[in-house]
C-alpha cells in the first residue's frame, strides 16, 4: 500500500547521504582506532533486547524513553535501545566476567520515543568508552581524558568541561536522613539552582542537623572554576567521609587536566545530579560555544552491573558521531574526491587494469552502455584511463 | 525491576565481544573500501520509519518480519527496518534524484521477528550496494562480479553461483494469460520443483496454448550448468520477446563471469523464482559447501523506485557480515594481538611517552592504581615502557 509520502521519514530521524556518510565513516574509524590505542576493545551490542535489561542500572531512567514491542517468540516485552552503555555492562559484568579492569568501546545508533536534548533527533550515532574494575580518580581521569581526545581528534575546538560528583549531595542527604519525599523536593529545588527553596526545604531539618541544612544549601552556590573546591573544603569541614572523599578525588582530576590540558577551561559545580539515580561519583560533560547541549559527557556509576550479577566499578563517556563531525572538522578520505573513468568494453585488458588500480586503492568507474566521456565528470572523475602508446594509461580529463 | 535474567537475550538476538568484533570491524572496512574503489558511495539509513514506507517495493514481503509499534510523536505505525534495499531505493529515487546511473552501498543491523533462514538469527548486519539507473545486464554484471570481489576479500572460498530469471516466468504467465488464482499455484508448484503437478496445471491451458504450457513446465527441468541456456533456446523458441531477452541477459552474463572467473561454477535455474513478487529480472546467489542458506545474493528489481515517485531500473546485492567473517579468513589488525604496557605513575614525561606512541599506531595500556608489571599480560601486552639510560624505552616483557 504505497502512500504518496512513503518517502517520508518520521520526524527526528533522518538519513546520511553521501558526503556526510563519508565523513562520519572517517571519524569513525579514526575514533575505534583511538579506543584501540588507549586499549579499549570494540563490542557490538543488539539493537533490539528484553525491555528489563534495557532498564537496569543506567537504563532505569530511560523507560518512557524506549520504544517497546512484544516479542513473537516469548510474548515477552522487547525495547529498541535507548542507550548503549547498559548493555556494554552487562558484557563486562556477566559475559566477560574479568577478574582486573576491563576497558571496552562502541559505536552505533540508539532511538528515543522523543527528542531527548534541545535537538529535534530522536536518532543518535552513540559513541562511547568504558572502563570498569577500578573505582579511584585515575580511571575518571583516563576517561576524561579519553573523551577530551576525541573532540580534539575530529577537530573540536573551544570545548570547556564542567564537573560535579553526586557523592557531594548523596552523602550529605544520607547523614541528613531525609525521607524519601524532602529529599525529591530538595534535589529538584537543586536541579534548578533555586537557593531559596533549597534553603526553605532544608532549614526545618532541626538543631542537631543545622550543619548540614547549611551544607546542602551551599551546594546550590558551589559552582564557578577550581577555586569551588577550595571554598568547598571550607563550607563542607564536618561533612561525612564519603564527602571528603569525593572533594578530594574532584581535587585530583582538577590537577591533572589542569596541567594536561592548560588550554581547557575547568567550570565545577557541586549541585551538578546529572543522571543522579544511577551515577555514583564524579560526573563531566564537554560543551563548545553555540551547542546548546553537551558534545560529550560521562561519569562513574559503580553498581551498573549488579543487575547482571555483579557489581563492578565503571566510569564512562560517550557522545554523538554525527554532532561530532557537524561541529568539528574531519576529512574524508582523499578517494572521494578523485576518481578514474574508464569506457564501456567488453575487453579483458581493460577489465584487468581497471582491477589493478582499484587495488592499489584508486577509485575507478566503468561507464555502463550508453555512457559515454562526457559523463565521467559527473561520477566526480578527473581522470580516465585511455589506450595509448600500446598499454592502458591514466590521463588527466580535459574539460 | 531486576529480574535474575536480565543477562539473558532474546532468542536469535546475540552481543559480539571483543575478538569477533575487530575481525567484523576490519571486514566492514575492507568491504566498504573495495566499494568505495568501485565508485559505490555509502549512505547510512534510519533503523525505524514509518511501515508504509519500509513495506514499499522490495519490502513487501517484509510484512510478517517486521517489528511493529507506534509513534508517540504521529500516532502513526513505525516499524524496525527487516531490510536495508527498500531506505537505499528511497534515497536514489526520492533523495537524491540523480538523472545517470548512482551507486550507492550500505551496512548496518536488520532485525527480524521471527528467524527467516535456516539459523536462528533474527538480526543480521547486512551489508550490501545498489546500481541505478541502468536496465542493460551490464549492471547485472558489475553487481554479480563486486559480490565476487566480496566474498574473495573475506578469504570466502568455494563458492558457486546459482543464477535465474524471473522475466521467463513471468513471460510465459502473462502470454497464457493465466488468471491469479492458477499463476499461483503454478508458481508455488514451480518453486517446489513438483513437475508432475505443474504440468497438471499447465495442460488444461488448452489447445491454442500448448506450446505455451510446454514452455512453462520445461522451467521445471531447465536448471544445471551453462548448457541449460542452450537447451532453454530450443525449448523456449517462439516464445514472448521478453523471454528471449532474458535469455540473451542471462547469456551474456554466462559468457563474461565464465571468462572471469573460471574457477567459479555457474549453475542455471529457469524455474528459481525467489524473490519473485518485487525482482523483475536476473537473479542470483552465492553458495559455499557445508552452508545451507546463501552467502550472498541480489538481483534486478526496476520497479522499486516507483513508491517513491520515480521509477528506476535497479540491481543489486547483499549479504550478512557475519556469516562472511564466521566463513572466511579475515584478520583484523595487528594491533590487538600487541600492546605496550605503562606504568601507573603521575609523571608527565611518561604520559608525553605514552601519547607519542599511540600516536604512531601503538596500543600502550597504562596500569591503574594497585596494578603491577604482572597484570600486564592478563591485558594483552607483550612490551613495557621502561626508563632506562635517561629515556623512556619500549622493551619486551619478560615471562
Amino acid at each position: 500500500m504505497p502512500t504518496v509520502d512513503s518517502w517520508l521519514l518520521p520526524e527526528g530521524i533522518e538519513e546520511v547521504l553521501p558526503e556526510e556518510a563519508a565523513l562520519i565513516e572517517a571519524a569513525r574509524r579514526q575514533l575505534l582506532d583511538l579506543f584501540s590505542s588507549w586499549g579499549y576493545d570494540l563490542v557490538i551490542t543488539p539493537h533490539i533486547e528484553y525491555v528489563e535489561s534495557l532498564l537496569t542500572g543506567a537504563g532505569h531512567d530511560l523507560e518512557l524513553q524506549t520504544f517497546k514491542m512484544v516479542d513473537q517468540l516469548s510474548g515477552r516485552m522487547l525495547g529498541v535501545r535507548a542507550d548503549i552503555t547498559p548493555q556494554v555492562a552487562r558484557i563486562d559484568a556477566h559475559t566477560l566476567g574479568a577478574e582486573g579492569p576491563s576497558r571496552l568501546c562502541y559505536c552505533g545508533s540508539v532511538m528515543h520515543t522523543r527528542p531527548r536534548t534541545l535537538s529535534t533527533a530522536r536518532s543518535v550515532i552513540q559513541l562511547g568508552a568504558e572502563l570498569y574494575g577500578d573505582a579511584s580518580s585515575a580511571s575518571d581521569i583516563e576517561i576524561i581524558t579519553l573523551m577530551l581526545e576525541t573532540l580534539s581528534s575530529c577537530g573540536v575546538s573551544g570545548a570547556h568541561l564542567d564537573i560535579g560528583h553526586v557523592g557531594i549531595y548523596r552523602g550529605l542527604a544520607q547523614a541528613a536522613g531525609l525521607d524519601e519525599k524532602v529529599e525529591q523536593a530538595l534535589f529538584d529545588a537543586l536541579q534548578r539552582k533555586a537557593v531559596d527553596e533549597v534553603r526553605a526545604i532544608a532549614e526545618p531539618l532541626g538543631q542537631s542537623q543545622s550543619s548540614l541544612a547549611a551544607m546542602l544549601c551551599s551546594l546550590a552556590e558551589l559552582s564557578g572554576g577550581v577555586e569551588v573546591l577550595e571554598r568547598a573544603h571550607v563550607l563542607l569541614d564536618g561533612a561525612p567521609e564519603s564527602v571528603m572523599a569525593a572533594l578530594d578525588d574532584l581535587a585530583e582530576i582538577a590537577q591533572t587536566l589542569s596541567r594536561q590540558y592548560p588550554e581547557i577551561p575547568l567550570y565545577f559545580d557541586l549541585g551538578e545530579l546529572r543522571g543522579y539515580h544511577y551515577h555514583t561519583g564524579a560526573v563531566f560533560s564537554a560543551y563548545i560555544p553555540g551547542l546548546g547541549q553537551s558534545i560529550a559527557q560521562g561519569g562513574r556509576y559503580d553498581d551498573i552491573g549488579s543487575d547482571f550479577g555483579r557489581a563492578r566499578p565503571a566510569t564512562g563517556f560517550s557522545t554523538d558521531l554525527r554532532l561530532l563531525v557537524e561541529r568539528g572538522k574531519v576529512s574524508a578520505g582523499a578517494e572521494r574526491s578523485s576518481a578514474i573513468w574508464a569506457a564501456y568494453a567488453n575487453e579483458q585488458g581493460l577489465q584487468r587494469e581497471v582491477m589493478k588500480l582499484r587495488r592499489e586503492g584508486e577509485r575507478v568507474i566503468v561507464a555502463l552502455p550508453g555512457q559515454v566521456d562526457a559523463d565521467a565528470v559527473e561520477h566526480g572523475c578527473d581522470r580516465i584511463l585511455r589506450w595509448q602508446g600500446g598499454a592502458w594509461q591514466v590521463k588527466k580529463l580535459e574539460n
